[in-house]
């Protein structure tokens, strides 16, 4: 049972394959052609929103020695995603490179892939050579979040077809999967806006509370920094023209999760509008929030170097320093040296958490 | 919508505060007694198969400059998870921390509690004295794995009640919660046994091959060490006498893996039987393998100097040292200075791994 999306991925794979023989044909040699992901072209496209690649190109040659080995090695990766393409199954990066290393340690010399370091880069040539995702070539990636409300979602999958229904998954939600396109839509979305919350525990919190059935929203926690496929999902409810409200930690690290969900972050530039979500806005904590609630004040933390450190560091970032809002909560915690957890909302009151969010988001107070 | 448990849990508090106005009211000091947790006390009960505390018992009294501090910090915790009882709302060992922070920090000269550190070890030993578990008190742990197969979970929680179908939860599967015990039940059994899988990425492939539904098993990975959740679950569900069966890296830290699943672990050694589950048998990857399946050679690693140590560690055990089977497997590591992660089953064929468990299920090879 593969879907559209398999056949035109095995389609891409299978041309690069062609090109190659057809050059060699030609009596010239196989290239492969990527576009380089490194720091320098990286840029932050002030016009979408987001950070992407820039134009630089990088070509490999079959025949150069300093890159006939990287130059084989992409051809394997991509004659295996080929191969569980077709026989539809995934596996993870590390099963992929045991699979490279059986099936290549055997009749070379020298082993073709001696750590996993090695495939890994590989593959991500491979995802922007192509234009495709490596959720599309079958190979899973570490999958972390979990998703409540009144979202339900059709999950085509290992031959057999489930129907998920985020409001009936009691105390747990459901976990985002690594891959949330290929075999898998929104059957019915009835939700007014999307709430990510940074920290397990407090989406435990406002889930109990059902707050997701009390304020009609999607309740998401990408658990830390987001995941690729838990970006990916907030981005596609994006599609969805639902508004996206992100409720972190009140310190460098907190926010920088946010920017990562809104902007893209530069390890995953080259997926670029995959993921970004240039729409999301910031509910809070803010440093502007201690002086509305008083009570706050006694319920901060002393910043330790390395949040002063990073915060400083996030002043530098092109796509935050025009935000004046951004510049000032920065400079705050600079001048102040203190630092706000979203878990001190429940200082005065367990339910307090929803008090808040409920007050900032229907009086609209949102940071860019 | 309390449960039978919350009134009881909450009649242990009360008779806890009692105790102590008793104690005033015939001018005594006020106490406070709990069994120890340090190393001294822990110790491996063969009889059972788990570690457990001795009998050494710690006394806290209110009139004791060393102890008046801890003493009140105590009673606070204990008022405070008899306020959330009553209120019928969890929260975490961090929201509890700054519920504290927040009605002690203001009338008193001192700050009541200047970091969480000081609470965590404080709720332990609440846990013990009253020989309850946290999540019993509506504190909520961290919650980490994944369940799938023939198991139908009735869970009530936050006002409503949901049916949990674990056949019916696509690629994602069902997270398992913090707490498995308080108005959570099994409706339906109707499994074989219970596999055990360390790595997420290997549970997703044996999701996709629906092994748990061609072997008819309840297939759980706990990603890495299990958390307490996962752990009683499992305890669980070999109280209804399923067969519980491990699947591990060959390596210590696998092998610990499954070892803390069997026997407990030193720092949850005074929840002994709650979440030991010395029925557990390992049915690998073993040293052995190496030798039973060719190919497996050219698929090992490089035992690091950390990975040995460990082994040797592990060896010095004495709920370990005297399996046979076991001191073999780790001698063959410190001997060999190899290892082999399960990933590596993937290298012939990605459905290998399904294959390999199967046999060495039905050929009843396990390790004890």
């Amino acid at each position: 049972m593969k879907n559209e999306k398999s056949a035109e991925v095995i389609k891409k794979l299978e041309d690069l394959g062609r090109k190659m023989i057809s050059e060699i044909n030609a009596q010239s040699t196989p290239t492969f052609t990527t576009t380089l992901r490194s720091k320098g072209n990286i840029l932050y496209d002030e016009s979408v929103g987001y950070l992407r690649l820039g134009d630089k190109k990088e070509e490999r040659k079959f025949i150069n020695v300093g890159q006939a080995r990287k130059f084989m090695q992409t051809v394997a990766i991509a004659a295996k995603c080929k191969k569980f393409l077709t026989e539809n199954a995934h596996t993870s990066i590390r099963g992929l490179y045991y699979q490279l290393k059986f099936s290549l340690g055997e009749d070379l010399d020298e082993e073709l892939f001696s750590e996993q370091s090695e495939s890994n880069p590989l593959v991500e040539d491979l995802e922007v050579a192509l234009n495709v995702k490596r959720e599309d070539l079958n190979l899973n990636t570490d999958r972390k979040g979990v998703v409540a409300g009144p979202l339900v979602i059709k999950d085509k999958f290992g031959g057999e077809e489930d129907i998920i229904d985020c409001t009936k998954q009691g105390r747990s939600g459901w976990m985002i999967p690594s891959d949330v396109d290929n075999g898998m839509e929104f059957l019915e979305i009835d939700a007014d806006y999307v709430l990510v919350v940074e920290k397990d525990a407090m989406w435990q919190r406002l889930n109990e509370d059902k707050f997701w059935k009390k304020e009609n929203c999607i309740l998401i926690t990408p658990k830390g920094q987001a995941s690729r496929g838990c970006r990916r999902l907030i981005r596609k409810l994006a599609n969805k023209r639902l508004p996206i409200y992100c409720f972190t930690d009140c310190d460098a690290w907190g926010w920088y999760i946010y920017w990562a969900i809104k902007t893209g972050s530069m390890n995953l530039a080259y997926l670029g509008s995959d993921i970004a979500t240039p729409e999301a806005k910031f509910v809070g904590v803010t440093m502007k929030d201690i002086e509305d609630y008083d009570f706050l004040e006694q319920l901060t933390i002393k910043a330790k170097e390395v949040d002063l450190k990073r915060a400083e560091e996030m002043l530098s970032y092109e796509w935050i320093k025009n935000y004046k809002d951004w510049v000032d909560e920065l400079k705050t915690v600079l001048k102040t040296k203190k630092k706000l957890e979203q878990d001190a909302l429940q200082g005065p009151r367990l339910s307090f958490v929803g008090e808040y969010l409920r007050e900032k988001i229907s009086k609209k107070k949102f940071l860019a």
